[in-house]
């Protein structure tokens, strides 16, 4: 049987020392499998697993044509935000409920991984967000998102006030929250708690999601993913920016966040016969009315 | 100067009498450009105006490279299907309140015009539904939608039960009131009454909205518009289909719905300096916070 | 061991052979309790259980000081309101998924039942709503409501216009597809698919849901139940006005649905513990996170 | 003429000069009326009108009748929960966008002023909410609100988990940005923009509203006010309560605030003919369809 991946690299979910036995036997079957194994050094770190290569991401990225990544959707996007650069793919093996992106059962990962190691797969490409953070004409952050870039007010503000441009064309001034600018995977995330529509993977284009507008006629809306999209504060104490959840330094009025779509996609594999609607109809419970 | 067209037809609200004087005025206008000027005929009916050519729109189709649309946006939706198999494009001059897509004002309709002709002008093209009925195998119903395709619950019956499917891929039953597939041009009319986002014309997708969804989690959802989407009628007496609100035979348990992407765009156009954005913080009155 | 009850009546899911067996035990059962037991007419007549005296709503209001409903939230509602007159209370036996109302489990019924009957219990009253159709001053239909009434579009219209007044005071024109003027028993039902908020049933007042508003500020409004709503047809065709989704008959230009709260009360009688908002958790999955 | 009323103070916009000439024209209309006239003491101090008494909030409520109130509805809502104790009754005189409470237009106010002066007015008293911080078992601060009592995550923090009871009944865990506890007169305020309904005055309950709850079926809920509700922050760094958009300490996990419907109603009084639904027709612009 001919392989398709020569040497996976294997990540768990940070300080998880409970998943060692898990990743050692997922190590020795993908070894019998004929692959090379090495571990993210952050994994090798809080498992104490030691008879393997410890790699950094950058390393992973060099020498690994595959990711195992056993955790929930949280751990899978944080390394697949490390990876995006190395265009390696990533499998998720998710030990609790299944997520959106990390969909091989626990029960059942050595007959989802068998063929999906011989190259049998469906491959799940998503786009990420650039996002940059911009004060008195000079940048002073950058970083990658695979769900959302957030802006928001601080905790004592009753609100901030925010200017929304696209391209070279004035959207809106916003007062609200905050706002949220989502990929098509970010919008069963957070933007889908803040009332915004679900997104396609394949939609290219975001969402922009104002979190308790002012404004009631403020709807989401799906703007194209071509053009930079920029967020000035106007107005508002303490508003801060969040790329994937994470809180990023306090904003100034005058900065700006500046969003466009990556040049790199990530490469999330599925066993054959994933469904994305499955997934949504099993996340979302489509199946039950309530009323 | 040189002109960018050369022969145009004038389209009119329908049974607008009142409308007679300025159509002969913007004829006269056309005429003294140097543009070849006839009429539509139910327009040319409905004024008595008679010194023009009237045409069907297959004529108008087959010998115009401009229509002018007297009227608001449903006029221009009408006009705008019925001419969308010919690559005409579109002005128009709004008698009342601006509409998102006609938007030459009464007041300076010669200065907003003259450029126009000229070839000074911004294109908006838009993508069209092509929507049919199915039963038993057979099509009985295909038309083409500016807006929208709609499959709702008969007046007396509680909801309808919708089977939705995309490509070959099965997306999720719905009960509700019923179910909106949207262009981006619909997605500011009905479907964002019912609570949908807003798409930008440029997003290559359409948004699926539920009418009062019986599951609370049938968000509207983003769905790419290359591949087929069918709605097949599951439970509920008395269910219609509607294409851009015109109310169409009833269907019966089993009919289908197939929506797809029309091979024909429609082609608006705006004076110079036109945007998008600014279309809808008029709008929707994006500026004014009511809280 | 006192009794609180002394002439059960049981009512049955209409049409609904197959609980012939489970109504025989609940009657043994409530007879071993020292009860008289009555079947409600129809569901003696679908059983064929002749061995009890058959009873009209009517004469289970005179006869009864309890009634047992077998079924679902729809059965009870039901005989809720033809029993509403004669304030005899209910209980709820539901044989499929636990209702909003019905909530003694099939298995459990005996153990459930029997500290009711001697009177422990928890009383939960609830407001009805009282509906008259008017047209050119003289009232047309009258008629009671648990959940909900209902002005609604036609299904050829694209919407309605109606005019909504309380008491002497005009509150709005709301052009949608449908109004719902809904209890708070009815607010987690159709008002809740329309975006209505939950009502506590110790609300005394009721909430008015626009079904996809033109206007996007039209949100729910909760009214004090103390004066009479009217609700005039301005404009649309066929619309309807619908009791607890009974289709009614249709509505001209300037017909009239008037609402008020009903004298009387329904009175649902729950086993010791229940809890109104361990029923929502349960029915609305509070417990469960999607993002 | 008779005087309904005998001592009246004045209130402005806080470091509002500007309003120096206005409140000094009211001012001798009000003696002219035959009134005694105080200023409130921020106001005195802030505009320099040195010739009438300077009384702080107590003074006011036990020397005077009446409070008239300069400015929108924020400075409205500031004075009115500090005179709530004392119930004097307020009239606001609006210099810019009349706002929901503030009413009389700044060009009209001799005329409204006058009969209301003399008796002529219509009463709009108001629920206020009471709300508590405790930790450990010790109340570290209570004060009073109009609008809202609300609790949210810390700008850095991803979610805030919020145990709600009500009563010595549970309601719900919520996991959200926070959880906004409104009164009616709150219910046009934040509590709208993060999706909530109107509530009527005259509703005897508050609105617990999510703001971008993890759980889609996470609705709005209106509760009875008669009985205490208390949210307990269960996870989520730095959370913290605000009291009418007051930002106030930090809670802890386990921290409590407690909410309940104060002893005592603010009294709005407002020009005869006044209409609490005109009021919000005029500010939700419902008399505006978008589509």
């Amino acid at each position: 049987m001919s392989r398709r991946f020569h040497h996976a690299a294997l990540v768990g979910k940070y300080q998880a020392e409970g998943i060692r036995p898990l990743l050692a036997e997922v190590a020795q079957f993908l070894m019998r499998e004929g692959l090379e194994v090495s571990l993210e050094r952050e994994t090798a770190l809080s498992t104490g697993l030691t008879e393997f290569d410890a790699l950094t991401p950058a390393q992973i990225g060099a020498r690994c044509d595959l990711a195992i990544v056993v955790g929930g959707d949280g751990t899978m996007l944080g390394i697949a935000r490390e990876l995006a650069r190395h265009n390696v793919p990533l499998v998720g093996i998710n030990q609790g409920r299944l997520g959106f992106i990390t969909d091989v059962p626990l029960g059942h990962w050595r007959e989802a991984l068998a063929p999906m190691i011989a190259g049998d797969y469906e491959e799940d490409p998503r786009a990420m967000l650039e996002g940059e953070l911009w004060r008195d004409g000079e940048r002073f952050f950058e970083g990658l998102s695979m769900n959302d870039v957030v802006v928001g007010r601080g905790a004592t503000a009753s609100m901030v006030e925010l200017r929304v441009d696209i391209g070279d064309e004035f959207v809106a001034n916003i007062r609200a929250d905050g706002l949220i600018v989502s990929s098509p995977t970010g919008s069963t995330a957070y933007a889908l708690s803040a009332g915004g529509p679900i997104l396609h993977p394949r939609i290219a284009g975001w969402v922009v999601v104002p979190i308790a507008s002012h404004t009631m006629s403020n709807r989401p809306i799906v703007l194209p993913d071509a053009e930079e999209v920029r967020i000035t504060v106007v107005a508002g104490r303490d508003a801060s920016a969040n790329f994937d959840m994470q809180g990023l330094a306090s904003l100034l009025h005058g900065d700006q966040v500046r969003v466009r779509r990556s040049a790199h996609k990530v490469r999330f594999l599925h066993p054959r016969g994933w469904s994305y609607y499955a997934t949504l109809r099993r996340k979302l419970r489509w199946y039950e009315g309530v009323v």
